[in-house]
């Protein structure tokens, strides 16, 4: 099956040329001009070379792919962050080389040796919920291969991240729906071990206690923010005798099913409870009333990730030295939470 | 910066024990007992020490991994395609390398160049608007790699495809729409150089020709799909002398947005217009009223795409002898078609 490898000699001598030049011209070299140039590209095409990028990168041991570990591809953010990422290091030459961790830090540690094992030049990695351990991403570290996160983050004085500011974000949500007259608001969230749910309950409580309100701890629902733990939220508020006014729910898919569940069970939304949602989803805005949440620059997060990475590997930043980039959320204001009309 | 790579020199040195066993014990052979096995693996560990699967890749020829080129990352479609590739592929111990065409085909020859030159031990392939050629995928073949087209496919002898019966499904979402009574259905789709695009219109005049219907071609608009389209399907329908009582758009978000557009103009839907979809994104189920859409299924054919190409590569099938896989899409009713209540 398999035929002989083209070389840079095969070449030459079917031009009969010298490989220094076949060379050199596919390397688009300066003092080769232009017209010989196509005229050994075009050879180079009709025999099938390859440029042995692969063998190149063993001598500089270089392999030009970035790993990329999720939690999950199937993401509405997550396929936001992945074409960003995808954007600027296609443009800068790198391939990406992607895997998902399911949620599971067993998956996740698998992924990593994969990695590790096929030499990617920067590891970007958003942990998943159960991650306890940092030793899977020490291995690259090791080895000066420079590891950066992303969204949910691990605190490491050697990795950068890049991140929103989830306390601020948690507190903006919450405020406002104090401001529209929510008096008991409730909180369905995601692992609390994980940086993105952590802040925005930090911000959720900071937000109830700069206006005399009291967190009540039962207010606050922790979930794995799937469809079902949105209906589980609605039949929780239904359930309890001093009903929540608010609800801010730290994920927009598990908001909308709320939503749908509440409205199924006569709510009035936002007259009996006002919602706000996570990550300004495509669904955000075709729920009815539409929902108020917080804009999360998923593509740009994918962007910046890698052009930091890149930055990195090219010596011209040092992410070591760097503090945690912190791109800008910002509070969408639409009718499920607007009380006050 | 870079240290000296651990070899299973240093193991065996530290050790005092043989190379051979170190290796044998690295690579899970029988013949080394359990107890050995641990504390080599754990001295592995400890030094860093990284299998050389890039150098003993380029013996084998084999790099493990498969480049998939889809037209767009961000779209939830992709993305479930992505997460049962990655799953599959995962599983049975191959990366994938991924990248994105952004519709162009002058970037997916970039693309599949990139991955050309990795030597990617097989390429799966979702084909741009704008495709023409197949040059750029010929360059595989004639190394026997393996390329496998999904979705947006191209028609070659030596590759197989993963598809949706199109036509049939154009078929189904037209014949139900003519059920509910539509006489006068305009129907929304994307570049008709593609296949899906293509056969989902051959379906629709397929149901009306059958019905009786004479396909109108002022009633055919062919878009981008995208959210403008959505608007400028409602726009154009709602300046037409002979109104619509249907419209089938073959794309759930451009559906969605040209639903929103219909309801701010003042139509009452389905009574008005009644409306079918595709994808069966989650916006489907959060429009009022929720949208009639054509299941498809993503996920599923992202794993039987890969597992093919696995079974290839492990000469366990022959894709050059293999008709399409067709899966199997399903029309989903709901309010937003259901004229007869």
């Amino acid at each position: 099956m398999t035929e002989k490898e083209i070389t840079i000699y095969d070449i030459a001598k079917i031009l009969a040329i010298s490989p220094a030049t076949v060379s050199r011209a596919l390397n688009d070299h300066p003092a080769i001009n232009s017209q010989t140039k196509l005229s050994i590209l075009n050879k180079a095409q009709e025999l099938g070379y390859r440029s042995n990028t692969f063998a190149s990168n063993l001598r500089r041991k270089k392999t030009n792919t970035l790993g990329v570990i999720v939690p999950r591809l199937n993401s509405n953010f997550m396929s936001a962050v992945l074409a960003g990422m995808e954007e600027v290091a296609n443009n800068a030459g790198y391939n990406l080389l992607i895997s998902q961790s399911l949620e599971l830090e067993k998956k996740e540690k698998a992924n990593a040796r994969t990695m590790f094992a096929s030499r990617v030049d920067g590891l970007l990695a958003s942990i998943a919920y159960d991650t306890d351990s940092f030793e899977h991403f020490e291995m690259f570290l090791g080895k000066n291969v420079p590891v950066l996160f992303f969204d949910r983050v691990m605190e490491h004085p050697r990795c950068t991240s890049v991140i929103i500011d989830n306390v601020n974000a948690g507190y903006q949500a919450t405020s406002h729906l104090i401001s529209e007259g929510c008096r008991r608001i409730m909180h369905v969230t995601g692992d609390l071990r994980r940086n993105v749910y952590a802040g925005r309950l930090e911000g959720y409580r900071q937000a109830l206690r700069e206006k005399g309100l009291d967190p009540d701890e039962s207010l606050i629902m922790v979930t794995d923010l799937s469809l079902e733990a949105g209906r589980l939220a609605a039949d929780k508020l239904a359930s309890m005798d001093a009903r929540p006014d608010g609800i801010f729910i730290a994920n927009d898919l598990c908001a909308v099913t709320c939503m749908k569940a509440l409205k199924e069970k006569g709510y009035d939304i936002p007259a009996d409870i006002a919602v706000v949602g996570f990550n300004n989803d495509p669904v955000s805005q075709v729920i009815e009333p539409n929902l108020t949440t917080v804009f999360y620059p998923g593509y740009q997060m994918g962007k910046v990730a890698v052009k930091t990475m890149i930055n990195q590997l090219n010596g011209a930043q040092n992410i070591e030295i760097n503090d945690p980039i912190i791109l800008r959320s910002e509070l969408m204001i639409r009718g499920s939470s607007l009380k006050k009309g």
